[in-house]
C-alpha cells in the first residue's frame, strides 16, 4: 500500500519552521515510509532542513510567506485560503496532492478552512475536534467534540460516537471501543434532552462497532475504564481545559511544597526518577495533536506552543490515522448506522 | 447580635449520626456563639453527644427515624418532608427556629425540598449551588451554578454573579470581589447567546458591589486572579468533577510514581512534609460545604462522603454566612441590579 503525504503548514504555531520540521522529522524516525509536503517561506524551510537529511530527501516544498495570524478571524482567514500556507496545505488535501495536512496555527481558521475545502463526509451533519488524554489504565482515552460545535443534538453526539470509536479502535486496538456520553449523572434521567436521545439511541442500536456503557460523569474521565467520551463542544471544552487547568495547578502546588524546605528539596532530588515520569506523563507535548474527524480527508491540530517533540506526536498520530484509513472506517461504519437506522428521530 | 441556631440534619450521609454531630463539634470550637437543632434519631444522638458535653449544651434534639434514601427521587422525598431528617432541618428553617440547614444527604432532595420550603428571595428566578475552590492564591474561588440548573439564560448568570459576589466578599473581604463568567474562550464573540447577553449586561452594570473582568477559561479557575466564576449548572458541574478528578488523577500517578521504587520511597519518606501539605490542600473535606444561594435561608450540603472534618468544614462555612448575614447582603444587591436595570431585555 502507498502511503498518501503528509502536508505540513510550517508557518503555523508559535515558533514556527524550525520546530515544525523538526517535530516531522522526529516522527518521520517511527513513521520512516511516509512522504511530506512542507508548506511554507522556502528558504527558512531549506535551512530548517539541513540539520535533517533523510527528512529532506522525503520532502517537498511549496513555497509561501503569508500565514494566518492567531489571533485572525476564520472569517478574515477564509479569504486568504489560496495564498496561506494553512490554506494550502489544507487545499492539498483537497486536491489529492496529500492524505493530511497538519498545522499549528489558528484553530477557528483551521477548521473554516478544512470544513470549506474537504467538506463533511456523507452521513456526518458535523465535524467534532477529538483528542487523546492520558488515563490510569494503559491506554489513552479519545475525547471529542472539543470545541467545534458549541450546540450538538442527538444526531451530532450519536456520529461522534462511531467517529470516536473509529479513532479509539486504531489507539487502543479494541474491536468495540468503550463509548459513553458525558454528563452530570449516571442516572438515566440526568442532563439535556439531546443527551437523552442520544443515549436511547445508542442504548438499542446493534450492529454498531462499539459498546455503549451510558453516561459518564468528569470526575472519571481519566480513570481508564471508558475508551470514548461524547460530548458537544462547549462541555468537551470546559472539561478538557479544567483537567489541563487542575492537572497544572496540582503540580505547582507540588513543585512549591517541594521547594518549601531543604528536607522537602532533598526528597524532591532522591525521588527525581518518580517526579520525572509523572512530568513526562502529564507533559501536554505526549499528549499533542487534535484530530478533525468527519471530513472527506485528516487535518490535525498540533498545539500552538508545542514543541519539536510536541509537533513530532501530533504527526505520528497523523501518521497512524492515515496507516489504519481511517476515513474510510468511519465511513464504514457510517453505513452501518445508515442501515440499521440509528438516531432516527433523534435530533431536534 | 443574636445568632440563628443551624439545624442539623444528623441522619443524612453515608456515616450518619456520629460524624455529623462531632463535625458539628468540631466546627463549634472556632464559631461558638452558635447554638444547634440536630435533627434524627434521638437515642443516637444522645450517644454522640456523649463525647461533647460542649456541643450538648448548646443543642436541642428534635427526634425523628425517618430518613431521605441516598437514591431517592426528589419528588418521591417530598412527599415526606413532614417526616424525614433532611425535611424536619429545612423545615426549622422556614418556620425561624433556625437559621440554616446543613445535610449531607442526597442533593436533588435537599434542593428540592428547599425551594419548596423556602422559596427563591424576591429578584431572584433560580437558586444556584455555589462551592468553595482551592487556588494558588491566598483566597477560595466561589464557583455556581454546579448543578441546581441544567439550562440557564441570561438573567439567571447575572443573578449567580450577584449571589456568587455576596459569598466571595464574606470569603475574601473584598468590596468588589472580580467576576468572571466560564466559557470556551475569553473573546467577546465566544459561546453561547446566554453568556454574551450577561456579559453585555455586566459590563455595561453600575452600581454592583463586584467588578466584572469578562470570560474566563477552565483551565483558569485555580490560578486566584479571579474570585467568582459564574456558569450554568450543567457546566459548572463538569468543571468541578473534572478538575476533582484531575487532581486525584494526578495524586495517583504521584502515589504509584513514588512506590515505583526503593529510591522514590526513600525520597518520599523524607519530602513527606511537602505532601501532607499538598493532601491537605486538595482534601475535599477541606473544602467541604456547598451552599444554596437564593432562597430565604441558608441551606448548605455536606458532601455524603465527608469525614467529621469535613462536616466540621461545612458548617463552618454555614456558621460564617450567618455571621455575615448572605441572604440580606444578597437583598441588598439586588436591589441595585434593580435599580439600575442590570439584564433588562437579557434572557430568553
Amino acid at each position: 500500500m502507498t502511503l498518501p503525504r503528509i502536508a505540513i503548514d510550517a508557518m503555523g504555531g508559535d515558533e514556527g519552521v524550525r520546530v515544525m520540521v523538526e517535530g516531522a522529522a522526529l516522527a518521520r524516525r517511527s513513521h520512516d515510509r511516509f512522504k511530506f509536503l512542507l508548506v511554507g517561506d522556502e528558504p527558512r524551510i531549506k535551512r530548517a532542513l539541513e540539520t535533517h537529511p533523510g527528512m529532506s530527501g522525503a520532502s517537498e516544498i511549496l513555497h509561501c510567506e503569508d500565514v494566518v495570524a492567531g489571533d485572525e478571524k476564520p472569517t478574515q482567514a477564509l479569504r486568504r485560503a489560496k495564498t496561506t500556507s494553512m490554506g494550502l496545505a489544507v487545499n492539498a488535501v483537497k486536491a489529492g496532492d496529500a492524505g493530511a495536512a497538519v498545522s499549528a496555527g489558528n484553530t477557528g481558521a483551521l477548521m473554516a478552512m478544512s470544513k470549506l475545502a474537504l467538506r463533511t463526509m456523507p452521513g456526518i451533519d458535523r465535524p467534532a475536534l477529538a483528542a487523546l488524554l492520558p488515563t490510569l489504565g494503559d491506554d489513552d482515552v479519545v475525547m471529542l467534540d472539543l470545541g467545534a460545535n458549541t450546540e450538538c443534538d442527538a444526531r451530532n453526539l450519536i456520529q461522534f460516537a462511531v467517529m470516536g470509536a473509529a479513532y479509539s479502535r486504531i489507539v487502543t486496538g479494541r474491536e468495540a471501543p468503550r463509548v459513553r456520553l458525558l454528563n452530570i449523572g449516571t442516572e438515566e434521567i440526568k442532563g439535556t434532552d439531546q443527551l437523552q436521545d442520544a443515549a436511547a439511541a445508542l442504548r438499542s442500536a446493534t450492529g454498531l462497532s462499539l459498546q455503549f456503557d451510558g453516561f459518564i460523569e468528569a470526575d472519571k474521565i481519566n480513570r481508564g475504564d471508558c475508551d470514548v467520551v461524547v460530548t458537544d463542544g462547549f462541555s468537551g471544552n470546559i472539561a478538557l481545559k479544567a483537567i489541563e487547568g487542575a492537572a497544572r495547578f496540582v503540580t505547582d502546588l507540588l513543585r512549591n511544597a517541594f521547594t518549601s524546605s531543604v528536607r522537602s528539596k532533598i526528597g524532591f532530588l532522591v525521588s527525581r526518577p518518580a517526579t520525572e515520569l509523572l512530568k513526562h506523563h502529564l507533559d501536554p507535548n505526549n499528549h499533542n495533536g487534535a484530530v478533525f474527524l468527519g471530513l472527506n480527508g485528516v487535518v490535525v491540530k498540533s498545539h500552538g506552543s508545542a514543541n519539536a517533540q510536541g509537533v513530532a506526536n501530533a504527526v505520528a498520530v497523523t501518521a497512524r490515522l492515515l496507516e489504519n484509513s481511517i476515513t474510510e472506517r468511519i465511513a464504514a461504519d457510517l453505513a452501518e448506522v445508515d442501515r440499521t437506522r440509528v438516531g432516527e428521530g433523534a435530533g431536534k
